[in-house]
């Protein structure tokens, strides 16, 4: 066993250096997204200003004939701010209700265990993602006048702010926390790391909210503006006359960037959470050596380094000239990010490991030696690029499933949804033999620490990743912008470019966050069972039986109430929307303004009071299970839910992205195989709109939010499992 | 230890004697149901004339006016020898493939295992059963002219037979193969009950065939026919015009009634293996009791005897007047058969079972009292009873739910599909519910033993079942054959009453197909692991968890396949119509009569081909994973693919049904709010028929191919368990 070669104190200073580096170059990234603003000759304008018309003017004019007044410029400074305002609105309102379960919550922990365990509120960072996106929003729209470069340089650096500010901030709070709790706890390390799962548990209560609330939210304005706007009005998609347009706009903050951060920062605080338990009873756990106790979070602040060279790649090392070049652009970022981190894996590996340790699990003990733990960040990490490129293969319309599906659209709706389902289902296999083989090499190796290490390899690009994921919502609104401000076609064509791109990048991102949430939801299964003292979970059992089928059973019960929850408020705002156009004069001849702040409120509302029956299928399972049933049934209810919520889930957000971009296939026409089936308003084109109407709830909610299930249930059954251990299974016991 | 009141001699003559009274009956019924043809004066026609004309008139005059032509009763008997003749050139195709297959099949059992087990073949039954039902087709239609009454009888009858005649075919094959192999193996039990496992695998080997392979021609026909026809001709469905028109009927017949009847045979066949093989082993077992250890015969034996009684409440006992009577009638028919069988499981338990016994399992022993094991069979019994009950809720358009989706067309296909999908994953809530408790008490009570009869409990009312489920497709037919022949409007619209009805009873049929495969493939899965000398199966183990987890991926692999073949069999059926049409002169104006023969051959020729692919995963799969990855991994596989398959398999197979009743709803408008949602032709309509074509593979092809892949696929293992056990897990080896 030698000793690692980073010191003690060379871990408290690396650690919150490499988060500050995060943070500074996050908002270095946000400075120069908001000069865009700025005209070269006027910078003393300032970014924050509210008022859009500022030092516009000289600096468009070299950049796009004609569309250099005033009118259009201030429209987007209108729409943007419309636009954060309810986003915003939306978030203090989520956050009061995410106030009054959290107190709840901790009521119901006291009752259960007699103790309270510290949350940490993750919301400053999903705060701050979300303002920064719907800040970006605007710019982008405004960047896609000076061509198609400039544009995703933008959107791609408002993503990075979001990545690099969630990744750093998260970080950085966990080592605080961390040093806080060891003034406390002093030399009980275990009872120290422990307690900081109390930390996983907020970050996914959080991720609960953002998750599913947020997905309800955006699919509800989303479908309710089309219902009306597009079926009934026959009015386009983002036109300003439609009142829930602003909502719709809203929901792509909300949902896809605020959503996603909250699902991803709760799989890296729970996927570290659950690695420290399992390193706290390890040999250089009981040892006290610190580094090698932080090697998951030196694994993070690595990756935060990697990430921000990766990033350097897109934005100044080369320039996007043509919108076929921005999906390879994108794809690029994934495989420089990966291979430099593997590089850094090992650095990090072989400087704060000792050559070989002892952990301690399931009651037997196992030496891994450090290149095995090596092994096992890299599997997690290798298989989070496999997972990336076969979403992309499955979901981009460069490649033939899409193309097909597209095809496929000739013969109407029914062939259509037909073929898209097969894609989504088709699109399971590799990445479930990507995550089986991370789980055997990591399991094999290092058990339930080699399972969460893997998660963290998987969420160790997640700067990077998140970067590339937020780039599609932002594109979107900034296409939605473009056509409210009443911009050129050509605008228009670059803002669809670039979103359907950031169609299948979103697409990427749900496959990084279902797969990381798979590996953290085993890590926390398995910490669970050892917490529980349970040895073995056996299949052949009925109590573990009948908990594996129920458990398969939940994803579908919650999509059905996500699904159902998206389809209700959709119908409240279409009521709405019927109400004004009925109501207010001139409202269709765009003489009046809608009143966007009611339909704003509406999806506000209906998403928080829809994500009730959800949520509380989440919360209370393992709650009844274990009181019920006892820890062997819950186990089945976990293991069960996790193999089969996986599949649920990526094949629901595969089939929505592939039917979104076989319509966009079908619009842009950019092949002669693709003009067969156009134009916009051809038969196969309304058959390809009707898929992506489908795909919506499948791919922006219900889908991801299975994330949540799974992994909020397992953190909820480890932190209740010394009162199911001793109490539960009362149905049993009677 | 009580001994059984029933004596070895009585077992051995009850058994035979309810299994010919089955067939009798069966009989009996087919020759009321062949009377139909032969008018009350010409009784001397002989029923199976080719010639349709013969005897019709005098009788239809006081029947129906107006359309006592003979021109209509002509081409009544046309479109019936037609497709018969389909149907049965399609029998004799796939069985010279059956014929290959298990041949190759018995190699590879002879190589693995180094004997060969025998294969019954049960070829005799399914084909006896398609018969039938194409020769009730066209006497289901006569009747209709006589009103709704009639006609129901005689579709229910025609369904009874098949019912009948596969129970009870079944129950004295499997009673002669005892006998026979009794002669070889002489006092070797164990060895005679393991050898029987054989016939359980011929059972779920020709379900493959007629499911899988049954499944996809029909599908590939009617899609094929609606997409030319209905969409691209603008012509009615089952116009005669349309040379897909018979290959789409014959397709009712092998895939809905062959198939299905194939299913439900294989996991009869399979759960009275298992039962035996557990009971070789058992205190009966060693001290020769035959008639305790018969009691899964004696339990099919006795549901014969109450499904003819129940049978006679549909026929005789009350008359069906009107339209809105049918469903109740045949919910009558559930809850009768139900309530009657477990008085005659008590019958049977208390007089052929000892008072208590001793079942060896999982190297332990268990005591099981007599009235525990009645209790495991009833468990099942009613289990099926609250899946047909919930499946019947969800996807008849009397209650809410298909209401539900029938309004959500209301804004478009998007919606109802949106509302489709969530119905069916919400429809799986319950089911599981009931196969959980199922299973927990049957296992609790009787380990492996339990779940294999309560398997039997589910399936012991299966003529009533079958009786149910085929009369569906009789009416579809019926309904085509009035369209073809030129009957009323009258006349169609009671068929599509009767076939309204059937759609319901064909989804409570595929959900008794799937909650009994799940038990069966659960029963098969503890007898591999009792034959593989595995003593846990524990989740938390890595070769465990990662075919958990690439288990529950399997049906999504399986899905994908059967779903894309359908497509591409339906796309040749395209190009063959649309060449028809482009190419006979006359034929749109029905002036010519299209080639038919064609079409069924390519339907005939695609069916077997496409069926390739998902068959090689089925059977390939327990075979590689037991030879390279070992009975753990295959356990894991086992238990994860039935979990996830059977959630996958409800939803499809309710969602489609669910998506076709509520195209019905609107059609039919038999209510105020279904009239404001049509007429035909509709938007609302429109909409409803695209969620009716996407229905059509998931409810007919891949949804209940999946009973066939987590039954064979564990019957397979259990095969290959010696082998595997002492030769698999090579890739671990290494």
């Amino acid at each position: 066993m030698g000793s690692a070669l980073l010191s003690d104190l060379g871990t408290e200073i690396v650690i919150p250096v490499c988060a500050v580096i995060g943070i500074v170059f996050s908002l270095v990234q946000w400075f120069i997204v908001s000069r865009v603003k700025v005209s070269s000759e006027h910078a003393e304008s300032s970014p924050s200003s509210k008022n859009g018309k500022n030092g516009y003017n000289d600096y468009l004019i070299e950049e796009e004939e004609g569309i250099n007044d005033h009118n259009v410029v201030a429209k987007c400074a209108d729409i943007q701010n419309a636009i954060s305002e309810g986003a915003t609105s939306f978030l203090f309102t989520e956050y009061q209700y995410v106030g009054i379960f959290m107190i709840a919550f901790a009521i119901l922990i006291f009752l259960f265990l007699g103790s309270v365990e510290g949350f940490s509120t993750k919301i400053l960072s999903g705060f701050l993602g979300m303002k920064i996106a719907t800040y970006a929003n605007a710019r982008t729209t405004l960047e896609a006048r000076k061509g198609v470069g400039k544009a995703f340089i933008v959107a791609f650096r408002s993503g990075a702010v979001m990545g690099f500010l969630l990744a750093a901030n998260g970080l950085l709070v966990l080592y605080i926390t961390i040093n806080l709790f060891k003034l406390y706890y002093g030399d009980d390390w275990e009872g120290l790391f422990e307690a900081i799962t109390g930390y996983g548990l907020g970050g996914s209560s959080m991720a609960l909210f953002g998750r599913v609330g947020g997905g309800i939210y955006t699919k509800a304005a989303d479908v309710g503006a089309d219902l009306v706007g597009k079926v009934e009005r026959n009015i386009p998609e983002d036109d300003p006359r439609n009142p829930a347009v602003i909502a719709d706009n809203v929901g792509d903050n909300v949902g896809d960037i605020a959503g996603m951060g909250s699902d991803l920062f709760g799989s890296y605080a729970e996927s570290s959470c659950a690695a420290l338990v399992v390193a706290s009873i390890s040999s250089f756990g009981m040892t006290h050596d610190f580094t090698a106790m932080l090697y998951p979070l030196l694994i993070s602040s690595m990756g935060i380094l990697v990430c921000l060279i990766t990033t350097l790649f897109a934005t100044d090392f080369f320039e996007i000239k043509a919108v076929k070049e921005i999906e390879p652009a994108l794809k690029k970022q994934l495989i420089i990010s990966t291979v430099l981190m593997t590089a850094g894996v090992a650095i990090v590996t072989w400087t704060c490991l000792p050559s070989s340790f002892t952990i301690f699990n399931f009651g037997v003990q196992k030496v891994v030696k450090n290149w095995q733990l090596f092994l096992c960040v890299c599997v997690g990490l290798w298989a989070g690029l496999i997972i990336g490129f076969v979403t992309e293969y499955y979901t981009s319309n460069a490649y033939s499933p899409v193309q097909a599906v597209a095809d496929s659209c000739r013969t109407g709706a029914a062939t259509n949804v037909i073929f898209g389902l097969a894609l989504g289902y088709q699109s399971v296999i590799i990445p479930i033999f990507a995550i089986a083989i991370s789980i055997f090499v990591s399991f094999t190796f290092a058990a339930m620490y080699g399972i969460a290490v893997a998660a963290l390899g998987m969420l160790s690009t997640i700067a990077t990743g998140l970067a590339i994921d937020a780039y599609g919502p932002i594109s979107d609104n900034a296409g939605g912008i473009a056509e409210m401000a009443g911009m050129s076609h050509r605008i228009r064509e670059r803002t669809d470019a670039l979103d359907a791109a950031g169609n299948t990048t979103a697409a990427i991102g749900k496959g990084f966050a279902i797969g990381s949430a798979a590996l953290v939801s085993l890590a926390l299964f398995g910490a669970f069972v050892s917490r529980a003292e349970i040895s073995t979970v056996d299949v052949l059992t009925p109590k573990v039986f009948i908990g594996l089928i129920v458990g398969a059973m939940l994803p579908y019960w919650f999509s059905a109430m996500t699904m159902k929850s998206v389809g209700s408020a959709a119908l409240k705002m279409v009521e709405e929307v019927r109400r004004q156009f009925n109501t207010i004069p001139g409202l269709l001849e765009g003489h009046t303004k809608p009143d966007y702040a009611t339909c704003v409120k509406i999806s506000t509302d209906a998403s928080i009071k829809e994500m009730i029956p959800p949520g509380a299928l989440v919360m209370l399972t393992p709650l009844i299970v274990g009181t019920f049933f006892g820890v062997e049934t819950l186990s089945g209810v976990l293991a069960g839910s996790l193999v089969s919520g996986v599949q649920v889930a990526i094949s629901a957000s595969n089939t929505g992205g592939a039917w979104d971009n076989a319509k966009k296939y079908i619009e842009a026409g950019a092949s002669e195989h693709a003009r067969t089936l156009g134009p916009k308003g051809s038969e196969p084109h309304k058959a390809a709109v009707i898929g992506d109407t489908i795909g919506d709830p499948l791919k922006d909610t219900s889908g991801p939010s299975l994330n949540i299930l799974i992994k909020l249930m397992a953190v909820e059954s480890l932190v209740f499992a010394p009162f199911f251990a001793t109490h539960g299974g009362l149905l049993f016991k009677i």
